[in-house]
């Protein structure tokens, strides 16, 4: 069995920023030499969220819109009050649609529709240098 | 290690039609032959879902009049108007839930609830001949 | 190649109560043994979910009332009014959130933020016993 982990660092601009990592996680497959497996990617920290989408940008802006009816980022929070620092709904978004995906590897290739690519979305409410875990795992 | 893969093919409706596929994965778990490991189901393209629930109808149409409430099918996306597709909600719907799980396999089974079954969600808006890939990884 | 897995037991109260499992999992990699690796964390059952998120109380009570607003507890379902046990939203909310995630495991410890924490959530209409199976894999 062979494993291969590596950190991704992107600079985003947060309110659900979203960044395709496909091309990333692939060269990663790669490094670690795997034809048949599996390749977790995860964001290191609480408001991020992998995901998969056609990566376009007015589909970009469509899902913004939906996670801003869905945890508005003006609206109020708990959180926001207590600690002051007004990003509680990119938390919410963060929970809601988890840290991390995991895409199979078969014939040394990620498996993924062609018009599916692999993303970062950065929830925060400003730029960050955001950290994104890839553990490959196979043989 | 063990690691076996394996595509299933779904004959699907769209507009977030539900179809249980533990069956066809614990018939993958048994091939690869694994007592103690992890399998990963992945929808293959951006407008599908994996996910796990209780699977009856009454509760299918639930999360379906659910899903139409947080991305509603006629409302208007700029992916539907920039590419003329109109399934900009079956998209969106796909990104929130995200492409895939992976499910514990122990004492070569897989860990499920009594009433949980594994289940892949058409969100698109039409007929579509699915596709969705199983790999089984353990010893 | 290791592999080694766990049964987690919470009581639960249901209504999207969060308890926070990190140091239990974190228990479950040390026992595992394992310097490089992926821990899947995977709810047992239809009505529960696992996540991250930074786990204090404000937030907490955030989430519960985002999902609130997005399955709320005392819209009528199909399921509900077809079985009797009125815990429909518990299974859209789990539906939609998924049953599971699987963490990188990196020089032996969990890869997460310093502010994130696994938890699991348990959307049911009432106090549980609720399992949760980890599995780590891994060298």
């Amino acid at each position: 069995m062979k494993i291969y982990g590596e950190e991704l660092h992107l600079k985003t601009n947060g309110f659900s920023d979203i960044h395709d990592i496909t091309q990333e996680v692939a060269e990663i497959v790669e490094q670690a030499d795997v034809a048949e497996g599996l390749a977790n990617i995860s964001a290191i920290g609480s408001t991020a969220s992998i995901s998969t989408m056609e990566f376009e940008p007015a589909l970009a802006q469509d899902i913004r819109d939906n996670l801003e009816e869905l945890a508005p980022k003006d609206k109020p929070t708990r959180h926001g009050d207590t600690w002051g620092d007004d990003n509680g709904f990119a938390h919410i978004r963060s929970t809601l649609m988890g840290p991390g995906i995991t895409v199979p590897i078969h014939h040394g290739r990620l498996v993924l529709g062609t018009w599916q690519q692999i993303v970062a979305i950065d929830h925060d409410n400003r730029p960050r240098d955001r950290r994104v875990f890839v553990q490959v795992i196979g043989q």
